[in-house]
């Protein structure tokens, strides 16, 4: 794999003075098309061998480039704020926006690759890694990422080379340590791991591309030419990145009876038993968020449910057990200008609860496959491909010790009309019923379909939905309360 | 000064039964007036005596209104992210955006309050931090906010009792540690101390609030109570909250010679001298930058000039002798839909770089005694103002030790105009001209008296402007490296 990048590619002084002003010319003309007509984010990781230049690469495209959309990321040790959250937040969080180029030194694949070789972690362990590392850029890809893994390679012997090279030079002294000798000496321990996670993860929306870095001339107008045109193509290509439509194949059941047919929407409790199993429940919540076993954990809540349903007073329940200094509650609305700019998921990762913390999130991540799924607000392949997406988020999150739990509220179609009613009748101007509450009744089976697929799909071990039987806002609350309770026991 | 809030205040259970329905009614019209009608931030401080039932108030009012705009917020030990920042960052990022409340355990006054108690810090010390919280607060109060600042009091034997109530209850003893016991003793010593901070630092706009917590339906009742007399207040006043005008009180000159036409427009450097100084500058910056002095520094740089002087050309001259991993450039153009509902500042807080990092701002805060001075986007004493937020704000930078540098690109107005006969010609459809770029030049003076009066108000000891002759693109490069070196080099 490695052997065309050790051919000794070299580029003379000459042709380097004639190509790179040409080249800065089309650099910057394909970045002001990149921000003006039609905005992608443009993620690109600089990865390789240590004293490869990856430094010095970045360096000379922020000086051809328009450095101002170019944002570096060195990723170092994670800050206490990015240790206390699943391992992948801190790369969300410095994602490029639409029309802007992040470079990743040391991305996702470090940590686990370091952990291979020097940590003693098996290859199988890494493989697990590689896996999600795929879904994560396939996601990427579809949310319209350009995305460029280049491995700036180096044989030992002309790191070597190059390491005594720097030594050599009084001006670049200071930059050779004792670790990059370490790193030398384990060269061959490196490549064969590097060409395992090359040849896995390389694929055709975000290939790794291995560029010899012996010659800095060739190391930096390879990697600038590499970039430059593959932008432009997709600056050329006029197609949409997902298709509006795919077959989908569907279950063609031969009744009416599914998971929300088949509720119970009777069960209900009497005003005292409410009262009392609101105390008790309440009291045990309170306990089990002040136990110390939770100082290292978090959770994330998810309430759902159709209008009306009760998700707001449900809410203010599983509130009440707790101290307000440590949950946010966040009402999903319509995105804001930065979270357009962003891949659909990254409004939700932004608040993710750090240790000790609780998120509740009126209306979430799912709104992609129910409202956005029904009203077409996206395309059919986008609310496709969200359950997979909403999954991996998911398991992201578990595997860190979030707790996730997901409560769907459910009342009948008779039940919301009478609520709906009532809520006309009282004339809160904070109750007010908006048309668009009324239309979405009109959809009331497209609705319902569309949750059926959604717990389906997304009801999993690690972060299961409880469908609450809402028509007695008293039994659902305390359903919803019990149901916490229950979950965080077993987690803690 | 407490006398009031020991006099045994009580709420009958009967009372209370009574008065909180209607209360929560009306607090949730408020808050729903709130975010519909004209938004505006809420920014609450809970604090007083330990053990004063700080908690359970926000805990009871976020049960009684809609708690999903509410946000409370512990501002327990500062994070290692926010430990890199001047001390203010952590409730910049933290505050509520308009139309949203945001309650603080903890505010501001903590920090300098136990350092003077319990850490042997001088009155005087406490005192020069008292006079940076009124002059943020008024400008938090000038930005629109309703700020109010809650002492929940008990007297020391009220105190006692308290914490004896709680020990004796199984259901809440855990909440009596030894601490609490400590602060018991210290009362006497706090209380000076409160009355003095309390005394100082309440305004008309910022007012403190005093309120007896012995008894807990009282304490709820009156801090509700008081939050929604005060939003209410605000809701019914429709007066601006600034005057679209103030009489200005201006130097009247009888020449003109200023600041900016005493410049020397000739001063230029031929290519060969350029070259060599580039080049020397680069290193000697490139070395500062890696200095082990610099690990616990950061730096913010501005760049202002008037159009076409040469921002880019000299950033892009700065960041040649920089790792992209270490610095960030941020263009400030209109402000996204998030930055809008925030304070004016803020959007700039948010880019605070932590240690060993660089912010570039290619424009700036500057912008509001600019632009938005001369094309009128905001009130006359919105500008006015703004010139002691801005010392404040860079005073608060320097003050944690980031070192603050500005440049100011100066061009004559027949330079301008060669330059953008150049832009339109070259036909780079990057460097197009606006008809902005044409407009502005027609307020050339407007704009040139704008200037020098913030080089007047905003060049201080601890962040000079430097102003930079631009006529020619060589000398002005060179003269901002220069500078940049010799700033670096006194500071470190």
């Amino acid at each position: 794999m490695f052997e065309a990048a050790e051919l000794g590619h070299a580029i003379s002084k000459a042709d380097y003075k004639i190509e790179v002003p040409k080249l800065r010319e089309q650099l910057l003309d394909a970045q002001f098309e990149l921000g003006e007509k039609k905005p992608f984010p443009v993620v690109v990781i600089i990865s390789g061998i240590d004293g490869a230049g990856k430094g010095e690469t970045v360096n000379t495209l922020n000086f051809w480039m328009d450095p101002r959309n170019i944002h570096a990321h060195a990723m170092g040790d994670p800050s206490d704020e990015e240790q206390e959250r699943p391992a992948m937040w801190r790369f969300w969080r410095k994602l490029p926006p639409k029309g802007a180029i992040g470079f990743f030194f040391g991305s996702w694949y470090s940590h686990p690759m370091r952990q291979h070789i020097e940590g003693g972690k098996s290859r199988d362990y890494l493989d697990s890694y590689l896996e999600d590392f795929l879904r994560f850029e396939r996601m990427l890809a579809d949310e319209g990422a350009l995305i460029l893994k280049f491995w700036l390679h180096l044989s030992k012997d002309a790191l070597k080379d190059r390491l005594k090279d720097l030594e050599g030079d009084k001006a670049t002294k200071w930059r050779v340590t004792k670790t990059d000798w370490d790193r030398y000496e384990h060269h061959d321990d490196l490549m064969p791991v590097a060409e395992h996670v090359l040849r896995r993860t390389s694929t055709g929306h975000a290939p790794w591309i291995v560029v010899e870095s012996g010659d800095e001339k060739y190391r930096n107008l390879t990697v600038a030419k590499t970039i430059l045109k593959a932008i432009k193509a997709r600056l050329a290509d006029d197609a949409k990145p997902t298709p509006a439509s795919v077959p989908v194949v569907a279950l063609d059941q031969s009744d009416d009876v599914n998971l929300l047919t088949a509720l119970d929407y009777t069960k209900a409790l009497s005003k005292k038993d409410y009262k009392n199993q609101l105390e008790y429940y309440q009291g045990k919540l309170n306990k089990l968020f002040r136990s110390k076993k939770f100082h290292d954990r978090s959770v994330v809540l998810v309430f759902e449910g159709n209008d009306a349903a009760g998700k707001g007073g449900a809410i203010r329940r599983v509130i009440g057990a707790m101290d307000s200094r440590f949950y946010d509650i966040h009402p999903i609305a319509a995105p804001s200008d930065e979270e357009k700019v962003q891949p659909y998921l990254w409004r939700f990762w932004r608040h993710m609860p750090g240790q000790g913390k609780t998120a509740i999130f009126d209306r979430s991540w799912y709104g992609r496959v129910l409202v956005e799924r029904v009203e077409g607000y996206c395309a059919q392949a986008d609310w496709l491909r969200a359950y997979g997406e909403i999954n991996d988020f998911e398991e992201e999150m578990a595997r860190h010790g979030v707790i996730v739990c997901k409560f769907w509220l459910s009342i009948t179609a008779d039940e919301q009309l009478t609520r709906f009613n009532e809520r006309e009748a009282t004339g809160y101007k904070r109750f007010k019923l908006t048309d668009e509450d009324w239309r979405n009744r009109d959809k009331w089976d497209e609705y319902a379909h569309a949750v059926c697929d959604m717990v389906e799909r997304t009801s999993t071990e690690i972060a299961p939905w409880t469908l609450v039987e809402a028509n007695s806002k008293y039994y659902a609350r305390i359903k919803v309360l019990k149901t916490l309770c229950k979950r965080l026991e077993s987690e803690l």
